[in-house]
C-alpha cells in the first residue's frame, strides 16, 4: 500500500513535473535520509526512463543555498563561504533537470546559525541558484519525522496527509480549474478581500497569473500573481503565522497605503516582523498575491509550500515579486525577502470572507461562485 | 571515548594520508549512512583546513566502478552503463584529492548481479578510475555491522580492532620498519618461502618495493613487489580463503612452473579459482608479492584491505602487476583481475614458516631475524 503510494509520488515528479526523457542528466538531490524510500523509487525511475541521476544526498556543501548545513556553515571562513565551485558549475551545465526531495531530519537545523553567514553564502551562491532555475526544476518534500512534528501531526496521519496531496489530486481536473480562475483575474483590475479585520484592495490591471498546477512544486495548486507595486490600500489580519527560518510571528497585522506597509502589529514576535519589514526598500511591498487551489490540503502543517496551496486560502507575501508575473517592460518589486503569509477564508478553519473582482464576489467562505 | 578515536581516524585520513591542505577539492565519498560519524569528522575537519568537500553518500552512480550499486546495475540498459558522464568527468577534473569511506551495509549487495554487467560499467569508467588514481587517494573501511558480521565478529569488538589499526598505530615508526624490510627486499635477488605445504621461490631482481605506510590505504602496512613474471616456482598453500566479488575459495593451492600456474586445487569453490585462472594470459602469472607489517592488525577479517597487512603474513595476487612495482622499460603482468591471498607465517595462527632472502633466513614464523 506505502509502496503504491511511493511509487505514486515518484510518477508525479520524474513524469509529470520533470518530464524525464532518455539521455537526460538528472541532478538528484535531498538532505537526509528519511526520504529514501521516495528517493530510491525516483531514482530507479530516473535510470529506467534511460536517464542518467546524479545524487547528492545528505550533504552537498558547494551547491549553495540548497546545500547550506551547520558544520559547513558554523566551520567555514568567509573565503569558503565566498568561493563559488567550478566544479559544481560545470556538473550544473551538463544538468537538463534539477530535484530536490526535501525533509531534514531536524527542521531547526540551521537556527543560531549566524545569519551574517547564512546571507552571505546565499549571495554566493546566486549563480548557481539561478543555474539551477535555467534547468527542467522540480521540488518536493517528504513526510518526515520532522515535518511531521512541524505539523504537530503523528508521522503516519502526516504521511497519509502528504501522499493524499500528491498523488490523490486530479491534476487535469486541477490544471482545468486553475484556468478558469486565472481567466476571471486575469479580466480583473480590482481585486478586494473582505473578512474579519480584514479589507484591502489593490490592482491587477496589465497582469497575467501564473497557473501552478504541477510542474515545478510537489504538491502543487495555486495561482498567483504581482499586483501593482503601489496599488495596496488597506488592512489584512492573517490567520496562520508567518515562518520564516525557524523564527514564527503570530496574528501578523498589515496596513497599507500606496502599496507600502505603512503600520503592523502581531500578536508574537513582532520584533522580527519588524526587523523583516526594514530589510531593504522593497520588504515593505507585496511582490504576490496567492490563491490556493490543491483541495487534498485542507489543513495548516506549518510548512509554506503546503500551507500556500490549500484550497481556499490566499497568501501574500513580502518582498520580492517573481519576473514570470510581471508584464514587458516592468520591473518586479526587488528585495532579498520572499516571505509568505496565509489567510484563510474558509469557515470555520478561517473567518470565512470574500474575495471581490471589479465589484463581483467570486469566492465566499473558501467556495468559488462565480 | 568512540568520539576521540573518530577524530584520530579522520586526522590519519585527512592529515597524514591526504595532507589536505587550504583550497584543495576533496572528493568525499562513502556507500552507506552508517560510516556517517567518520564521515561527518573528515568532512568538518576538511572544511577547518579551509579546503571544499564535494559529498557523495551512499550512491554515485555515474562515478563508475566504485559508484556500482544494485538498482543502477539491474536497471540500466546496456547503452546507460556505457555512458560515461561528462558531469563527472569535469568534476573530477576540478578534484585534487580523492577520499572514500568504505563499509555498506550489506557487503553482498552486488552478489547475483550479472557479472557482464558489472564488466561493463567497469570498463566503460575506466577513465574516470584512473582520473581518480592520479589524485591525491585515500581509500578507508568504517566498522559497518556488516563487515563485523563478515568477519564473524560483534560490531562493538571489529570496531575496536579497526580503529586501533589506524588510530593505535605509530606512523613514524612503521614507515621507519617498512624502509628497513624494503631495503633488505630491494638488494636481494630470489625469495623463498617455506612452510606447511609451501616451498616457493621468486625473483625480484632489479625490482623495487613500494613500502605502504599510510598514504593511500588506511589501514596500511606492507611492503610490495612485481616479481619477475616467468621466475616463480614450486608450490605455495594459502592459510585463509580467497575472496573476491563475495566469492570464498578456501584451501587454495598454486603450483608454479616458469611463473606459470600450472596446477591448482582448493578445498571448496576449486570451480571459481579455475575460472579466475582462465580470465586471460595474465591471470596465470603472480602480479604481486605483498609483506604485512601492521602488527595491530593481528587476525583475519575476511576482508583484503585488512588482511593483507596483518604483521608475520604474505601476500600474493594473481593477475595485474602494479606499474609504480617496475623497474622501467619493463611492462608489468598485465589481467583484467589482480587477486591477493593471504599465507599466514605465525603461529600459532598459521602454520610457521620462514622468508629466506639469497639463503639467509630474514623471518621464522612471523618474526624478522634479520
Amino acid at each position: 500500500m506505502v509502496e503504491e503510494r511511493v511509487t505514486g509520488f515518484a510518477k508525479v515528479l520524474v513524469d509529470k513535473a520533470a518530464e524525464v526523457e532518455e539521455g537526460d542528466n538528472v541532478y538528484l538531490s535531498a538532505y537526509s535520509t528519511e526520504v529514501l524510500p521516495l528517493f530510491d523509487e525516483v531514482r530507479k525511475m530516473i535510470i529506467k526512463r534511460g536517464a542518467y541521476p546524479h545524487e547528492h544526498l545528505i550533504y552537498d556543501s558547494q551547491l549553495g543555498r540548497a546545500g547550506m548545513d551547520y558544520d559547513w556553515l558554523t566551520n567555514a571562513s568567509e573565503e569558503q563561504l565566498k568561493n563559488v565551485s567550478e566544479a559544481k558549475r560545470k556538473e550544473l551545465e551538463e544538468m537538463d533537470v534539477y530535484m530536490s526531495i526535501g525533509g531534514r531530519e531536524n527542521e531547526r537545523e540551521l537556527n543560531g546559525v549566524a545569519p551574517e553567514k547564512i546571507s552571505l553564502r546565499k549571495k554566493a551562491a546566486k549563480e548557481l541558484s539561478e543555474m539551477r532555475s535555467n534547468l527542467r526544476w522540480v521540488l518536493t518534500r517528504y513526510p518526515t519525522d520532522s515535518l511531521a512534528q512541524n505539523a504537530d501531526m503523528p508521522t503516519k496521519e502526516f504521511e497519509e496527509f502528504v501522499f493524499s496531496s500528491v498523488v490523490d489530486v486530479d491534476w487535469e481536473e486541477l490544471e482545468r480549474r486553475n484556468q478558469e480562475i486565472k481567466e476571471i483575474f486575469d479580466q480583473a483590475d480590482e481585486v478586494r478581500i473582505v473578512s474579519e479585520g480584514t479589507d484591502i484592495t489593490m490592482s491587477l490591471k496589465d497582469r497575467e497569473g501564473v497557473s501552478a498546477d504541477g510542474n515545478h512544486n510537489i504538491p502543487d495548486g495555486e495561482v498567483f500573481y504581482a499586483p501593482v507595486r503601489d496599488s495596496l490600500e488597506g488592512h489584512i489580519e492573517f490567520t496562520y503565522p508567518g515562518v520564516k527560518q525557524g523564527n514564527e510571528v503570530r496574528g501578523v497585522r498589515l496596513e497599507f497605503e500606496n502599496g507600502k506597509v505603512i503600520d503592523f502589529s502581531a500578536e508574537t514576535n513582532e520584533e522580527y516582523l519588524r526587523e523583516q519589514l526594514e530589510t531593504d526598500e522593497g520588504s515593505k511591498y507585496i511582490g504576490e498575491l496567492g490563491i490556493g487551489t490543491n483541495r487534498q490540503i485542507d489543513r495548516f502543517v506549518n510548512e509554506i509550500g503546503f500551507d500556500e496551496k490549500i484550497g481556499g486560502t490566499i497568501h501574500m507575501a513580502l518582498g520580492k515579486a517573481f519576473e514570470d508575473c510581471m508584464p514587458e517592460g516592468e520591473e518586479p518589486n526587488d528585495s532579498a525577502i520572499h516571505w509568505d503569509i496565509v489567510k484563510d477564508l474558509r469557515r470555520p478553519q478561517g473567518d470565512g470572507g470574500k474575495i471581490i473582482l471589479d465589484g463581483e464576489v467570486v469566492q465566499k467562505d473558501g467556495e468559488w461562485v462565480f
